[in-house]
This record gives structure tokens, C-alpha cells and sequence, in this order.
């Protein structure tokens, strides 16, 4: 009931068919052939579907303990982190010239997409491991890139990040943590909450990077600095020290992801811990957003990887189980569920939807591949302009859709999907955080209309929406494929109207801010389903050409399905929201929500 | 955090403004005052926010024991239940005839959300005990009456329903519990899954109704017949007599409710259970039936009850959080978050949906009592046929909804919402059940669809449709309203194009259950928002009517605000089901879901 197949076949369609350029291609990935990447697809699949996917619901009935200040993970868990890092799936997208595999950023976010399909739980701690790296290789200076990195790549160590204060969530300029200078390093004191993989019993040691002032730095945003702190120190030759001042003083209960240990951590309760600055002093949240871009694409991927798991599911489910009967005019025998149109429909808006988030997400790491290796600025600076747009959509899209699929899963299995046995109720407990951390989609939404669509008038999403307009005018040149081109054409109508409007109204120096909060929302919903539909519109172009070139088989009569429903039972939907920003912001300015009730 | 204030001031809104007519004023009702209603909302709500809702979370974490043969309930749980049945709430709309208070439905709905807002799990108790007061009103044959009806209404005994079995769960026809008869009983045997507080220490017996198959009864439907099982046998003089065969199994591990046992009972593991055939043989299925409309209408307002704690909740931990600043032109200062636009649309958004569920399914009850009470047959007959549309609408709409809002709930709260002391989480937990018992919201969705709409061709919806039209007619001649009566009138346009299109295809021989099966989901959806707006479009309309009049406050001001988000920012995602409708059924007729992953 509760077994996972990572989806090997759909993600080589992606890579193999859809994308619109091979990252492989690019300079730096030529060693790689498309055998390499087969193969990685294949070993990632097997130890996701062998060693982590089974330790799912023991994660999420045993949960995680503190024992004094030591965190013990569930049964298996430390193992199968090990078999991982002994795999060397920790380095997949770090740069042979930092030690790791140098593979493209599509294939590493494929690979990802498993480990969470697999087990979320246990894949966040080396995602957090992947974010500290990132920031080391950003902005550590040598000694510590020659510390710290090669054991985190390796997998001996994990990292964390430890950004949240209790009066600090969203708006971090509210970190009180401080950082007294002494010698050459700094002691830290504070505390930190939220911290996912904050201690554990599955590493010799945990990197943490921390956002703290030193004292006298200025109030807000450019008082803050980073710093990496190790629960045991390193000597110069790489040896572990002493433990840290840093203590693990509660766990947190929290809805899902009981596998991953989320730990209130206090730092300093006696002498101080030992930390060392990365980067410059007063830049700590700089630093941070110059891998916010990836850190928020990994945990898109994560509501994928969880919309996947909850689709088989349900596919599995439905086929397995007899309930009622086909219509009298097709012999009304008794049958399975998924002959039910109705299930059908669940089941066909669980396959779709996270068919063309993968698509989208996908795009966007290829996207990453260009920008970090294009050929030239030009096409390196378009295509990081297109992530940058791309980035707040993967996120808050495909998370807020991974709570959807995940909850009409349950719907599938009807009263046993209420039930925890049945592993379908875990997949909406866990997938439900990924909305909330690194960044709450509400962020995401602001961070698209605001920032990211105000900074440039909107020209790079107007280049998205001009290349969606091109594939609806390539699907209406297709008879077959005519009423699903019409559908995205009007969609993307709706997306350019509400760019130009958020543009024009985003600029006002007086309502600007208002405008950008009050539509932020619909709008990056609005453009999540235009622009995944968009990938399903090519997806559809896509399997027409294979169905013709004579390939048989369900997969591309499946896709050509998947597309249609997204395009014309899905996407309607998000048309709305056109509606919903053109019905103006004076409501919410005028609601007095702060209410509370006794 | 947690704390819950009974909506008495919405509630009498809805009475007492917004129905158009008051049930107090039909035949039967005579001898209550309006002041009498007063005072039961205020000691209800005085009920609920003090004992009841204190015990929400205790329920939560402790959930229920089996212990031997019994089930321990959470603490406090039997004493909050006898202070309820000596409240004399069990009777509350129970006939006087019968031994109870006989007040209207739409007084017995307004009150049973209170419970449910308080507490769900508990309140499923005696929710279940009043499905089993009604089956038994209905079909119990005098004996059976004067024997079990007095318990059950003051409260000493409470009820359940046993209709699922591991093979049958939406398709009862699969039933395979056996009733031998023997004498002037019947002994059954079989086994009952997901029995709602099935076996508890809160009362002193259980009446459970059986649905069982005598032997050589014929297959499917009609040769199922209803049984009434006590726990304990009943003397003719109403003491206890001996144990009756039924054990309790298990307890389901639920997503939620925990507070509320979930019990497989064995019946009959020895010499089988002693049983009395309620009603006539082989018409089990149609006497639930007969109270299913009430059943559903009751798992409607737990969603309903829900929805309105949870978005208390939310306005609590808004108004409270500090984070962020107020836009620049606006002073720039540091602000709780109910400040930020985009938290304002989160919290506004649960509000208008919580107002707009309560006052579709408070509109419902009135017509129940008219459809009961009215003064002459064709008035009680066109309330009944307004009832039977409306039912599958308040049951499934309110209860996706209700889900929804749950989890908008965890949003507002950011990290908090994902810990489980917060409360919020346990909402999104409890909310998830309602749309899958008391028939999936899949069934509802085919119920309407299906039955409601091709039986009289579509006349009861359109009488509804054109109360809305009128609606959307009044708003556009007042200025103030007349976006949001064009907004209503587009919709109800987009319900009468839907109708008529299912109406048309549904009535085709050879593809016509195809029809239904594939727009049921779509159109109940569709017809839930647009008649839900509508009575917001009547809440504005008594709102400025009351502004008009001089009234001061907030209160109506609030309900402008929460109708004019109904109708222009949340009735636009409703009305695109009817593109969805329009694009067909092919997709899903030819697409094989058959398949399951290994």
C-alpha cells in the first residue's frame, strides 16, 4: 500500500524529450554522456525505492527522541543516510573542483525529487546539508572550504540552517542571537528554533550556520551576520575537538515529517559556542538569499516528490479495490473504483497536475544549468532572470499543489485514507509544512510580484508568457490538439493583463506596496497553472510526435491525457484569479482584521 | 490559542435577518418565543465554549484505549458528555410527542456547529445518537419506541449506525453481516468497521442499528434489513439485562478525531448477537435512506463548526503576531501581521467561506422545517424538493471547504500552524474526515447529479436559480452593491448553462450515467459557490439595510466586507467548474486508470 517506484520513465521524458535544451551540452558537463545520467537515474531509484521509501512510516510512527541533549532518529534512518552519502549522493551537484560529481542542476533536482517521493522526513537532512555547503562554497573563505567542505560532500557531516527566532520568522531582521568577538573567532548565544536536523545520531558531526548580530551592530537587516558553528569543533587536521556550547533543548511535535528531527537549539547557555564569520559582518541575510534561489527550488521539489508518491498511491489503491459497478450500457458488472469517472477524475488530476510541476521545475533547474554555464552573459543573465521568475512559482505553486494532491489522495481511498495505516494521510501531514518553511508561499507570492516582477517592468515573465504563446499557437496548429492551444492562449491572455496591471499598479509611489500585497497571491497562482500548463501543452506536442513516429504502448496516450486535463480541466481554475486581481484591492485595505476572539 | 467562542452574534444574524421566513412561526412552533431561542444559543454556547471546548485538544493527544473489551474516552470527555445529556441537548429538535424539546431544525443546526466548533470528536456522539433517535422515530415499531426512545433522548443511552464492512464501504450492496431469526429475535453475525463512538464509557448502553442480511435474503440491496443490537439487552420494564455477543475489536489510528472511538465490532463471535428487526425486511437500505438527509445535513455543520474555530484562530494568532512593517506611505512601523494585505486576504477568505457555508446550511434546516411543517401539501412539497438539492450541497461543499480553510488556518500561523500545540494543525485533521463519511464527497457530488437533478429535470435547482437571480437583481439596483450583483448574476448564469447541459446529457440513454459521473464533481462545486454567494448577496443587501438604519459597530460593516470577498473574490474559482463541464467527458471516459505501481 504504502511502496514507491520513483518515476524513472516520467523523468526521462522530461529530460530526454521535453526540455527544451540538454544541459549536458553545456560547457563544463561534456565528460557527462546521457549513458552517465541514465545510469544515476537508476541507482538513485533503486536506493530510493529499496532503502529509503520502506523506512517511511517507521519514521512517522517512531518519530524522533531527545535523550539528555542527544537526538536519536528513527530505527534505520542512520543507515540509510549512510548508504546514501556512501553513494556519493551528497556531491551529485557540487563541482568536481569542490569535490563532488559536477552534475547538471536538472539532473541533481531529478535525483532529489526521489529521495522526498522516497522519504521527506529523512531527505531534508541532506537538503539542509546541500544549502550549508552552497553558502560555504559562496562565501567561506579557504581554510574553511578546506575544513568543512570535503566531510559535508562526503557525508560525514550534515549542516543546518538557523535562521528563526521566536519574535523572528518572516521577517528575520528581528534576530536577537549575538556574536561577541574573541580571538579569532566569536562566541554566540542565543536561541534558535525550527531547526530541521538540528542534532542527530546520524553524522559525526553538525555544521550549523547561524544568523547573529555582534554586539553594537545596527538594528534590522545589515546588523545581521553568518557564521558557521560545528556542535564539535575541528582542528587544523580535520580531527574533531571538543563539543560545543550548543544544546538540543526540545523537540518539536509537529503535524508531519516526524522523521526529521526539528530542534529548538540553544547556543552559549555556559561559556559561548565557538563560531567563525562567513563572509562579511552585516551581510548574514545577503549571503543567505544568494541561495535562497536553490534552497526554495529543493523544496518545490519536495511537494513533487510527495504528489508523486500520493498519486501512485491512489492509482494503486483504486485499481485494487471493488466498489460498485460500471454503467448498465457497458454491462454492469461490478468493478473497480478507478472505472468510476469520478475517481477517475481525482486520479487524473493527481497524475496531470504533478506531471507538469515536475515539467516546470525541471524547466527551471535547466534554466539554472544555462545561467551558471551559458556561453555567454547574455544568455547566462536571460536565464537567470527566467529562474529568478520561475523560483517564488516552483516553490509556492507545487508545494500548495502537493497539499492538494496529497489530501484528494486520501479522498481516493475513502474511509482507509483516514486511517494512518494506510500511509495516505502521512503524505498530507507531511507534505503540508513545505507551504510554511523557506519562505511561506505568502513570501513566494511577494516575492514574484513584488520584487521580481517590479524590477524589471515584468519583461522576463513577458518573455515566458511569449513563449507560451508560441506553443499555443504550435498546439492550434494541430487539429488534434486545436481546443487544448485555444485554452492556453486565453490563459496566457489572462497572465499578460494581470502582469501588465500588477506592473502599472505596483508602481504607484503612494498604493504601489498595496497593490503588489493584495494581489501577490492570485497572481502567482495564476501564472503556477498557466506555466504549468504551458509544459503539458508541450508535453502533449511532444507525444503526438512519438504516437505518429509509430511508438506504441500507454505512456505517451497517458501524457497526451495528463495534458489535456490539464489544459482544459485544470486550467480553468487558475483563470479565475484574473478575475480575482481585477476585482481590486479595496476590500482588503479596508477589512479590519484584527479581530480576536474570547 | 486554542480557546473557541461560539458564533452567537452570526448565528442570530442568520436567524434572525438574513432567512426569509422564521421557522418559529409555522404550525407546531407556536408556543416558542424568540426570546426562548436566545436563551438556548446563549446556554448552548455557554456549554460549549466552557466545558466542551476546553477538552478539544485533551482529546487529541490522549484519543481512546481499548482496554479488554472497553474503551476508556479521553478525560473529561464522559463527564462533558452527562453535563450535555442533562442539559436536556440530545431532545433539542426531537418531536414533544416523543419526550423532546421539539424546537425547529434550523435551532437544533445553529446549535449542533456550536458543539462541533467546540469539540468534533465528542460531538460525534451525539450526532450519532440522533441519527439513531430519528431511524428509530421512523421505523420503530411501538415496543421498540417506549423500550429505547426515552434513553436515547435524555442522553443515558446514546446511539450508532453499523453499516460498513470491510468489502462494503460506498457500495452497500456488499453487505454480508447475517441475521438468523430465532424466535421472536434475531441472532447476527458479522463484522462492522469504522463505528463511530461504537463502544465508550460515556453512557450506560449502546443502541446499535444493524444493517444485516436474513438468510436466503436475495443479493444486492434488497435483501439487506435494518436491526436494532443493544449493548446491554433491555427488560421489558427498561433495566439492563445481560451483555449482549458484541465485542470491540480495535480502534482505528486515525488522522484525527482521536477523541472519538473508531471501532470494528464483532457480532456474533459466540452465540451470536440478540437483535430486533427494525421495519420491514429487505428495506434496510431505504430506511437509512429516509434519515439520510438529516445525517448529511449534521456532517455539513461539523464542517461548518470547524471552519468557524479555526478561523478564530486564526484572527487570534494575526492580531497577536509581530512581524513585518506597514507599507512606507503608511508609516513604515512594525505591525502585527493582520496588517499585512496578503494575511488580510487569508483571513477575510476564511471568514466570508465560514459566513457563507453557515448560511446556505441554516437556509437548508429552515426548509426542513417548512418541509415538515408548512402549511399545506405543496408548500411542505416544494420545501422537501429545495431540501433534496440542497442537502448534497451542504454536506460536500461545506465539508472540502471546511478542509480548506483548516489548512489556510495552519498558513496564517507560519511555523506555529505545523506544531501540533498550536491547534491549528489538529483542525486541518479533524476537518479531513467529514468529506469522506456519511457518504464520500464523491457520492454527494453523484447524489445531486445524478438523482436530485434528473428526477424532476432540473426544476428544484432551477427555482433556486432563480431566487438567485432575483438576489443578483436586487444588488444591481443598489449602487453600493451592483459589482457584486453582477458578479452573482454571471454566476447564475453559469449554474443555468450547467444544469441544463446535465440535465440534457444526463437524460441520454447510452452515454447518460457517463455524463453525470463526469460533471457531478464540477457542478456540485459549481452550484455550492454560487449559492453560497448568494447568500452573501442577501447579507449585504440586510447589512446595508442596516447601516441605512443608523446601526454603529462593525458587525455589519464586517458582513459587507466578508459578501463582497465572497462574491468577487472567491465566487470567480466556482464559476470556472463550468468551463470544466464544458470541456466534456472524453478525456476521462478514454482514460485507463487502471494502472498500479510497484
Amino acid at each position: 500500500m504504502t511502496s514507491y517506484a520513483a518515476p524513472v520513465r516520467d523523468i526521462r521524458f522530461v529530460l530526454g524529450e521535453l526540455l527544451e535544451h540538454d544541459s549536458l551540452s553545456l560547457p563544463g558537463f561534456d565528460e557527462t554522456g546521457p549513458d552517465v545520467v541514465d545510469a544515476v537515474l537508476d541507482e538513485a531509484a533503486r536506493l530510493a525505492n529499496e532503502v529509503w521509501a520502506p523506512l517511511n512510516r517507521i519514521g512517522d510512527v517512531q518519530g524522533c527522541r531527545l535523550e539528555g541533549d542527544a537526538v536519536a532518529t528513527p530505527e534505520g534512518f542512520a543507515d540509510a543516510y549512510r548508504a546514501f552519502a556512501e553513494g556519493g549522493w551528497n556531491g551529485i551537484g557540487v563541482p568536481e573542483s569542490l569535490g563532488g560529481h559536477g552534475l547538471p542542476e536538472v539532473i541533481a533536482s531529478a535525483v532529489q525529487e526521489m529521495w522526498h517521493g522516497a522519504n521527506m522526513a529523512l531527505g531534508l537532512c541532506p537538503t539542509l546539508t546541500a544549502c550549508a555547503i552552497e553558502a560555504l562554497a559562496l562565501h567561506g573563505n579557504e581554510s574553511q572550504q578546506t575544513l568543512f567542505l570535503p566531510r559535508l560532500i562526503d557525508g560525514t557531516w550534515t549542516g543546518t540552517m538557523n535562521l528563526t527566532e521566536p519574535q523572528a520568522g518572516s521577517d528575520l531582521s528581528r534576530v536577537r542571537t549575538l556574536a561577541i568577538p574573541e580571538e579569532s573567532h566569536y562566541r554566540l548565544k542565543g536561541q534558535k528554533i525550527f531547526i530541521t536536523w538540528g542534532e542527530h545520531d546520524a553524522a559525526e558531526n553538525i555544521i550549523h550556520l547561524v544568523l547573529a548580530r555582534m554586539p553594537g551592530a545596527e538594528a534590522g537587516n545589515r546588523g545581521i551576520s553568518l557564521f558557521l558553528v560545528p556542535k564539535y569543533l575541528v582542528n587544523d587536521d580535520g580531527t574533531l575537538g571538543v563539543r560545543n556550547d550548543i544544546v538540543c533543548a526540545s523537540l518539536e511535535h509537529k503535524m508531519g515529517i516526524h522523521g526529521s528531527p526539528t530542534c529548538t537549539l540553544n547556543f552559549g547557555e555556559n561559556e559561548g559556542a565557538i563560531g567563525y564569520l562567513v563572509g562579511e559582518p552585516g551581510r548574514g541575510l545577503n549571503h543567505m538569499f544568494t541561495m535562497m534561489n536553490s534552497a526554495r527550488h529543493k523544496v518545490g521539489i519536495q511537494g513533487i516528490g510527495v504528489a508523486e508518491r500520493a498519486t501512485q498511491q491512489a492509482f494503486t489503491y483504486a485499481a485494487d479495490r471493488q466498489q460498485g459497478h460500471a454503467p448498465k450500457t457497458r454491462g454492469g458488472e461490478s468493478c473497480a473504483i478507478s472505472d468510476h469517472l469520478d475517481v477517475r477524475r481525482m486520479l487524473l488530476s493527481m497524475r496531470s497536475r504533478t506531471d507538469a510541476m515536475r515539467a516546470l521545475a525541471l524547466y527551471c533547474a535547466a534554466q539554472m544549468d544555462v545561467a551558471h554555464h551559458g556561453d555567454d552573459d547574455a544568455i547566462r543573465q536571460a536565464a537567470q532572470a527566467t529562474v529568478d521568475v520561475l523560483i517564488p512559482i516552483v516553490k509556492g505553486f507545487s508545494t500548495d499543489q502537493a497539499v492538494e494532491i496529497a489530501s484528494l489522495g486520501i479522498q481516493v481511498h475513502g474511509g482507509m485514507g483516514y486511517i494512518e495505516e494506510t500511509g495516505a494521510a502521512q503524505l498530507l501531514r507531511d507534505a503540508r509544512i513545505a507551504p510554511i518553511y523557506e519562505g511561506t508561499n505568502g513570501i513566494q507570492a511577494l516575492d514574484l510580484a513584488g520584487r521580481k516582477l517590479q524590477r524589471d517592468g515584468g519583461e522576463a515573465m513577458t518573455v515566458l508568457i511569449d513563449a507560451v504563446d508560441a506553443t499555443a499557437t504550435e498546439l492550434q496548429a494541430d487539429d488534434a490538439l486545436y481546443d487544448q492551444g485555444k485554452a492556453l492562449a486565453a490563459a496566457a491572455a489572462d497572465l499578460r493583463h494581470a502582469t501588465t496591471r500588477l506592473v502599472e499598479q505596483g508602481a504607484d509611489p503612494e498604493r504601489g506596496e498595496d497593490a503588489v500585497q493584495a494581489y501577490a497571491t492570485p497572481y502567482l497562482s495564476l501564472a503556477g497553472h498557466v506555466l504549468c500548463a504551458w509544459q503539458m501543452g508541450r508535453a502533449a506536442l511532444k507525444a503526438q510526435v512519438a504516437i505518429q513516429a509509430g511508438h506504441t504502448g500507454t505512456f505517451y496516450h497517458d501524457k497526451l491525457a495528463s495534458a489535456d486535463f490539464a489544459l482544459r480541466h485544470w486550467l480553468p481554475v487558475g483563470r479565475a484569479q484574473r478575475i480575482i486581481i481585477d476585482a481590486g484591492k479595496e476590500t482588503l485595505l479596508e477589512y479590519q482584521a484584527n479581530r480576536a476572539f474570547s
